[in-house]
């Protein structure tokens, strides 16, 4: 038996809106695209349609800036309303540059603009709307497992991934926001090598992998596929979200 | 035609001694697999196994510290022979703490303790080695792109990868050190998306991406699988490696 990992972009996923409920959406496009989910299978879904049904958009023109906005909104030359949104999403901003505020979200990842976005939106440019990120993504991703459990008699691991910006590397990757069913880290600290050598950390952050894994799909297409079916990635079961993948402050030597 | 991405780990590959022509066992090894290479597929390879290929190995009993080496091993509690290897290998050292160095390696990349391993490798207790990253991973992935054009008649793109701890983040995810015939960004910045809203910036590191990818398949079996071949990537063929990856130092919020 070979070790093989797939991954396979749900087709026929409808534009997702505040309301919609993901799980029956995502049985149904199971269903139409002839998979049925096994035990073991990851559903990794882009974060943009969790937080859309959750209905976390916000028009600007209900956005008060205050002062700390407006001021950090000229450093950074953005829209001081954007910036209000941004500061009430975060814990602290960590750096500033044009077209960029990097902060610790208040879900505890470091993200860029606190991962709101305005790309993939209705807008019209009179009333312009951003997405906000999902109010709790461990959350989100544990109830959409709950109910495919119930509506599919199967309950897949499931990741919800975002791109994110780096230190030291361009480009973007995709991250976990939020995961239910599985353990984020597999560690092999303390194991065995090949020759008996004491392994000394080979702590992989197989979340963010299979998160990365997934984005580089869900792009593939212009008009976008945002969840991905996964098998073969052999990932732990375990309680819980995806809280580990995050570095304590205290811990963490590039803030 | 449903949108996919396959990963499939080779099996049977010996283990890697330098000298090996790792064109010639990866041919067989996908001949053994029943596997042929077609236009698009990418081959990831394990950095570790392209350093042994290379002979990179070096005694510490050979190496004579220095005085910059013998002053941060004492700061970081490390063999001062192994961070003289780790100073002659980077161009600076930007962060340290017991047990890492973290540094910029001569190539560029940010890369804890330069890269330098010692699990995988045959060591006996007085005569230890250490095994030093390939003296230019981007060489090092063109001619192996070369080499398998010659022996299977189809020249497949190739990332060589290394798992790499991460600013705020927990876990190490697998990054591109080297690639060949691929581009390492897929840049859609000024880009439309489904509304007709101007992108902003969505530059995705498919390389780094797909090196992460390949890093949850090779670390499945206690025994390592060094190579993976990947298809439906869909990566734009492109010349050069993947140097478009490192964030200039004046550009790096995170230094």
């Amino acid at each position: 038996m070979s070790t093989r990992l797939e991954l396979i972009a749900l087709e026929g996923l409808p534009r997702i809106v505040p309301g919609d409920d993901l799980a029956d959406l995502i049985a149904a496009a199971l269903a139409a695209n002839a998979l049925t989910l096994r035990e073991g299978d990851v559903l990794v879904l882009a974060q943009k349609i969790v937080s859309k049904a959750e209905g976390r958009y916000r028009r600007l023109v209900e956005v008060e800036p205050g002062p700390a906005a407006v001021e950090l909104a000229a450093q950074a030359q953005k829209d001081p309303r954007l910036v209000e949104l941004i500061l009430a999403e975060s814990r602290e901003v960590l750096r500033v540059r044009a077209g960029v505020i990097i902060v610790e979200h208040r879900n505890g990842y470091v993200h860029a603009n606190a991962g709101i976005d305005r790309s993939n939106i209705h807008n019209t440019p009179d009333d312009p709307q951003v997405l906000l990120l999902p109010l709790d993504c461990d959350a989100s991703a544990a109830a959409l497992r709950a109910s495919l459990l119930r509506l599919c008699g199967c309950a897949p691991q499931v990741i919800i991934n975002d791109s994110a910006g780096r230190a030291w590397r361009n480009g973007t990757v995709g991250i976990a926001l939020g995961s239910a069913g599985l353990d984020p880290l597999f560690n092999q600290v303390g194991g065995q090598d090949l020759f008996g050598n004491r392994l000394e950390v080979t702590e992989a952050a197989v979340a963010d992998e299979l998160a990365a894994a997934a984005s580089l799909l869900m792009g593939q297409a212009a008009e976008g596929l945002p969840v991905v079916l996964v098998r073969g990635a052999r990932l732990r079961p375990a309680a819980g979200g995806c809280g580990a993948l995050l570095r304590p402050r205290e811990l963490d030597l590039f803030r």
